[in-house]
């Protein structure tokens, strides 16, 4: 089966959010590993809730809400300056080292994105790293008002791509998200980050792990949804071998 | 406005879910906190991306999921016979101290619970507690295949008791679900209820808090979802005072 585009999910995916964990932590010292877990949590939480509520509002409400309620429950005390500089680091994040040696290699195909982020979120991200150059389409959920992994917002690749879902490879870290567009109907790859807390994990036969690590990790495991992806890479790199093997 | 009938979600409203927290840590010690919390959010989290995802199982299967994928991320080996000892739990909860009294008190009202539970689950529950003899109906979302927060599932309420939704007070401890009832047009009385972890939060303004008391007291937060509940309560022994509130 030709594989005649390449969707890619946005954060986690194609950008590393690390960089907010960084601002968060510069901003309230040995608070920043659980603000970023817990406003990560709250922010996939309300964009599911709203999206099930018929109250959808876009993804930097969604992300300004959940950030402002995790400063709450920590107790922590802010300025609108900090709060701000927080937020814009998510228009500001870096690609992942191979992910623009990763894109030209498939370049023969369509390339896009379709994230949960607002457009003015993705639109000055796609800028800001030189991806408008290289993208055929930068998607957002918004144009649906509804959060991935409701089939409403794929439907999205085909609408504005006119490719069908069989002729479409769809790449996400997020477990969640990896499911919904298997479950719709796309080829799916999806991304295993090796990071430093899921090896923890791989490695735990003892009570060593810590807490905030465990959950560090949730996100970088696949989910129990009854659910199975067609492959399972660990980087952007093994892409075009994905596409091969689709294609033999 | 008359209130013809009260209605409550069950975990952690009617029923507290505590034992549960319990039998995992006696089936692994030292691990019982954090079993429970990744459960619970993973629980709800597949619920939710089920509804979404239009994948729904009932409330046992989701259960059985969430369980599995903690004990496994968390390295922990286990036998049927012990996962079948912690899923029991569910099954044999016991209710809130106040909540008999509670319900004795509002009994000229029809009285139900609606729960994301399936029907086997609330059924056992509810005949193990002896509040079949007490409530009109014990509704269980499975009849439309959507969890809360989803419309729909508040649609069960006027569909079984035929009871408008101006006539009902809702009832429930998860702030996800006093706002679904809330956006949905039920009034709403949400219990924040007291618990050490969310008393442990009042009080933070160092970094003594431990971030596995901070995740546990993530459920007993209001959440940022642009909603407003009509009452806040700390305990079901308040119920009485809401009804007449709303009637005077």
């Amino acid at each position: 089966m030709t594989i005649n585009a390449v969707v890619f999910d946005a954060y986690g995916t194609l950008y590393d959010t690390q960089s907010v964990a960084d601002v968060t932590e510069e901003a309230f010292p040995g608070y920043g590993d659980i603000i970023t877990q817990v406003w990560r949590i709250k922010q996939l939480e309300y964009s599911w809730l709203r999206s099930l509520m018929r109250r959808y509002q876009d993804f930097s409400v969604v992300t300004r809400d959940s950030l402002a309620y995790t400063l709450r429950i920590l107790g922590l005390h802010y300025d609108e300056e900090t709060f701000a500089r927080i937020m814009e680091k998510y228009l500001d994040l870096a690609l992942y080292p191979e992910a623009m040696a990763a894109l030209d290699a498939l370049k023969d195909r369509k390339l896009a994105i379709l994230s949960n982020g607002s457009p003015d979120m993705l639109n000055a991200l796609v800028k800001n790293t030189g991806l408008d150059r290289v993208l055929a389409a930068t998607l957002s959920v918004d144009e649906h008002k509804v959060f991935k992994p409701s089939p409403e917002a794929y439907t999205l690749i085909e609408k504005k791509l006119g490719v069908k879902p069989a002729n479409v490879l769809f790449v996400s870290s997020n477990p969640w998200d990896a499911c919904g567009a298997k479950a719709f109907g796309l080829n799916v790859a999806w991304i295993e980050r090796v990071t430093p807390e899921a090896m923890a994990l791989a490695c735990v036969e003892s009570e060593s792990v810590p807490p905030l690590t465990m959950y560090k990790a949730l996100r970088t495991q696949m989910d129990a949804l009854g659910i199975e992806v067609d492959h399972r890479i660990r980087s952007l790199s093994e892409l075009p071998k994905v596409v091969a093997f689709h294609e033999s």
